[in-house]
């Protein structure tokens, strides 16, 4: 296998040197198959947190730990013997997304496979073999510092990533002072492309909520009341088809009165990306055409616009054959995408006084808030944001691209709200490694140079002292 | 009990005299649990077949046969001998729905109980205890005229009502010969109040579509992609919510060229029933206020004005909790309630071509239509309307009401088509009478009444000679 040019840190070498012994650990994590959310792997969960810590106390880590909680293990471990450095805060998570459909797998999921310099198995790219990248780094940068690393490190890894991630949300919330750092560092993004250094810096925000309407108080036979009877599902058709206008607007009043727009270097930044509307058309969503509000590109709507997506629907009767009812109730799933700076809650109001405002004669309306979190935007000129920037260029040779994902990882948002601390986004995995679905791959040189480039920031991140503010 | 005033006619003191058999012999008949949609109730099918052919057997009908069919069979039978005079075809029907859910029965639904005039049992009113008067008519008749009928008579009974009808319509289109009449006559509907003579005249015809809308070629993270993919869901709410205009008047090209209005003897009959608005929104509809087609009655909005419903939708993530998934497909189950004049194929087309060219960027559609038939409207002149509700005044002592069914009965459509003949929907249900609900019940009264009524219909249909036409 070809390495990146090697510039010959000792990180560097002794990666190229345990190169064999690094894969092979890392296939060992990748057979257990810790699906978190089919009850009958649980043993699997149980043997993944086993792993992870065995893992971590054979880096060196110090106080590993697997913490019980409502759901799956956490695990925690330290080093902490830098007193005037930084403390990075490292997260990631061992459980994977079931494999099916088993079928279209071309090897097993949980027996790893080397083919074309790619490690194929489920979980190789998210998020395990990104999350051992950074125990690798801690063993890399022990081993050639002579027992010594150049930061303080604290490990959260969850198993419940695929499921929710709930018990992480509340240790987080309960445990500001065990999870005291200057910055977290996590990796379960992707490259933009290959071979370009990739720092994402927002995420956005997301209430997601369902509204239930009903009608009449029973289902009633359509001939029989078709034509005076109001249909819920009707009524929910007209409401939501009221939330937008013909351009893709969203026409919640006040929807946009807070949306800040991107700053001028991210700007910047985007336009560097090779970004093809076309393969993106063709390849990623395979449809006709691309849709969304006129006036903005592509990467402006998905990363930096405000969104309404309606996820799911459901009233009267949708088996097979036709049955002439009229339903009592429908009920659709529905969310909003936030960009920094809008208030969830008063987004939340303002939909809610809408729909009521809106609501067709005879349809009564339930609104249920099932989550609700803002965006999240790390400062690009943060220093750690800079030094990471810096050392994955120095890693791969091109200037660091800072981007943005249209989705949301919520323990990024906690981590900001509850510990106070940006996260570094640094992953190393590739658009069409095929998370959650068959077939998911990690490139193995993406593997090795994440390695190398944590331990690289790390040590960067050693020339400072104490804490860090932007 | 109280019988209506009695006039003496022969065959109304058969039935005072034999009221006490007449119920038990139907109790038996409901005693039957002839569930057609349960595959495990196949055994009480037969069995239920089997007692009408019993019944028309010693009620002196003859050439009594159970034909078997490719779903549950059908009983034909007929009495010829009444050479000069008109032949009415009897339909009706033996299967029932099933009785779930059980534990709102006050008594067992195959265990008929009497209380407070009524007969409780699970096809008491729908349609056993009315077809069976049918029977118990040319029985009485035949008794009192020394082993003659008045008119000639062929029963066709089926067992699928309940779910289709597939097996009589078939029929009816391959034995044109076997079954010519000048009228049909179907006792399976209700009076419009108590005590009220009621003629059904009309049924609104049906086109019921499934309409599938497909964005992305796979489902795609809503975080990574909205803003940008086109939205099944969204595709299908924007094209239905411009099927209808703020008024509830129908957009799609031509809905209305056709439609003919009611006649104005119709009209005059509407007028005259006792139809209160607000009971029917609070007991029959139990919405907070009805809707509809501005400037139309409500009677007139069920009966003779075409409407669109959408019975089902379904499409992405419906379980509990919140999914960010913008879906491949979805789907919608939507029908056309036809009038009379309106051709259901070119409502079809013009439907089809609608939503081809209102589709969303990036939304394919894929229509299916699942079954189209117009509507049925009875000449309120016709011979033997008049004499149907002649005898129906007689009986009750109020003018008979000429009222429609926005729903559709598939087997008058078929009389129609491949008999050539009407039918007279003479029914002596109530609008109470709970039919594929728990606590079905039919008023004593009522069949008693029937029995008579029908039996003084054929009388005065047999001072008629040979073939009507109106």
């Amino acid at each position: 296998m070809v390495l990146p040019a090697p510039m010959h840190r000792p990180t560097d070498t002794f990666v190229e040197q345990h190169q064999d012994r690094l894969l092979e650990e890392l296939k060992d994590f990748l057979r257990i198959p810790s699906i978190s959310t089919l009850p009958e792997h649980q043993p699997d969960i149980a043997a993944a947190a086993h792993f992870v810590a065995e893992s971590l106390r054979s880096a060196g880590i110090e106080n590993v730990e697997i913490i019980p909680t409502a759901g799956n293990p956490l695990i925690y471990g330290d080093w902490l013997h830098a007193p005037s450095k930084p403390t990075v805060l490292c997260y990631g998570h061992y459980d994977v997304q079931p494999p099916d459909p088993l079928e279209l797998w071309h090897s097993p999921p949980f027996e790893p496979a080397i083919h074309d310099g790619n490690i194929y198995a489920r979980g190789s790219s998210d998020d395990k073999g990104q999350m051992y990248m950074h125990i690798k780094a801690a063993e890399a940068l022990r081993v050639v510092h002579g027992g010594k690393l150049p930061v303080n490190l604290k490990f959260l890894i969850e198993g419940e990533e695929e499921i929710g991630g709930a018990s992480i949300s509340k240790f987080v919330a309960e445990n500001p002072a065990k999870l005291k750092a200057d910055v977290a560092l996590v990796s379960d993004t992707q490259l933009y492309a290959e071979g370009l250094p990739t720092l994402c810096i927002g995420l956005r925000g997301l209430v997601y909520m369902e509204v239930e309407a009903t009608g009449p108080d029973r289902d009633l036979h359509s001939g029989l009341y078709g034509g005076a009877a109001p249909n819920p599902i009707s009524g929910l058709i007209e409401l939501l088809s009221k939330c937008k206008d013909a351009t893709g607007s969203i026409r919640i009043p006040g929807m946009y009165d807070d949306v800040a727009p991107p700053a001028p270097v991210e700007r910047e930044s985007w336009k560097r990306l090779p970004f093809d509307e076309a393969e993106f058309l063709r390849r990623e969503v395979g449809a006709s055409e691309l849709t969304g509000e006129a006036g903005y590109s592509v990467l402006e709507r998905v990363w930096a616009r405000p969104t309404m997506e309606v996820h799911g629907i459901a009233g009267g009767f949708t088996g097979a054959g036709s049955k002439t009812v009229i339903p009592s109730k429908a009920v659709a799933k529905i969310s909003f995408r936030l960009v920094p700076n809008q208030d969830p809650e008063k987004i939340l109001t303002s939909f809610g006084d809408f729909m009521q405002y809106n609501a067709p004669p005879g349809i009564r309306l339930q609104l249920r808030v099932l989550s609700a979190a803002p965006a999240v935007l790390v400062d690009p000129d943060h220093p750690a944001i800079r030094i990471a920037a810096q050392a994955f260029s120095d890693m791969l040779g091109k200037p660091t691209v800072l981007t943005r994902n249209g989705g949301s990882i919520p323990v990024v948002g906690d981590f900001a709200r509850h510990l106070g601390v940006p996260t570094i986004l640094m992953g190393f995995g590739l658009p069409d490694d095929g998370l959650h679905s068959p077939n998911e791959k990690y490139r193995l040189a993406n593997y090795y140079t994440g390695i190398m480039t944590i331990a690289h920031f790390f040590e960067k991140l050693g020339e400072q002292s104490g804490a860090m503010t932007s």
